[in-house]
């Protein structure tokens, strides 16, 4: 007998990796769910941004619980929506559920000039608080990954569905 | 010293619950956050509606992992957006986010059948599944909650403070 668990789902294709990447690129927000202290998923919206490899990106303050949660565990999940899709039913709406494991990127980077800059550029409220002590950008390097593209189109994914390879990028810089 | 986590937020009053309850009222869609057997949470999107005293109810799946994992670990949590905020910066929209003991609403009870008729009148293609044997009706008790209503302006939740009192109920029918 089957895993019931596998029943609905689909092996990912070049399709699917496309409107994975898609969803990540397009997102400004997604919905982040940490393990709180006693182990229930705790949910709250979140600003993103694609960041290293097309990875996601989020910018958090230190106070807010999700933070002290992933300092705890870095094990959590992330749920990305289509930001387009407005209209009609949203249960046939793309969305992409990942497992990430998130990771304070070290301020000293260039990659947090660079991504300073995009985020700013992209939310220019967060001036106000982006140089505060106690913000970091974190990165949400995706783990595994489940795309459900609407009823009956759903896809278990790796992270090389999801993450830009070199390869892509290289594929891209020669097609652009 | 304060803990960091009760900082940003005040107590709820009567305008935090009078958007909590409308929000849930509201609520077609939102995203819920099971524990995975990892423990590590796993989100999707669900379509929910609001049920007895108010309560967020869902019509899940046998197969869908969710299930499973409630069937495991009734804890969860669940956020629910306003739907109506579709323009501006999501960061600013209220959001509710909720902790819950998820339980299979019995489908031999009255509640059921009502519920039935409710759910098809919102959701029509619903039909489809609705009476297929391994979907059910599940109660998504709420334990605490977050209410995000927007910069600042953040409170924590009591169950008083989200679900409808018989009082509230009786009142409701006496001005309508």
């Amino acid at each position: 007998m089957k895993d019931p668990a596998d029943i609905p789902y689909r092996a990912p294709d070049a399709e699917a990796r496309r409107i994975t990447r898609a969803l990540i690129s397009q997102a400004r927000h997604a919905v982040l769910g940490v393990a709180g202290q006693d182990g229930v998923p705790i949910l709250s919206r979140i600003a993103v941004m694609a960041g290293p490899d097309g990875q996601p990106v989020a910018l958090l303050s230190g106070l807010a619980q999700h933070s002290s949660a992933l300092l705890r565990d870095p094990r959590a999940g992330l749920l990305i929506a289509d930001e387009a899709a407005q209209k009609g039913d949203p249960m046939t709406h793309a969305r992409l559920s990942l497992q990430i494991e998130a990771k304070v990127i070290d301020p000293a980077q260039q990659t947090v000039t660079d991504l300073r800059g995009r985020w700013l550029a992209a939310n220019p409220k967060a001036k106000i608080y982006i140089d505060l002590p106690d913000f970091r950008f974190w990165l949400l390097h995706p783990v595994s990954g489940l795309l459900n593209a609407g009823f009956g189109r759903a896809h278990r994914l790796s992270p090389a569905d999801i993450v830009n390879s070199p390869a892509d990028d290289t594929a891209r810089e020669q097609s652009s």
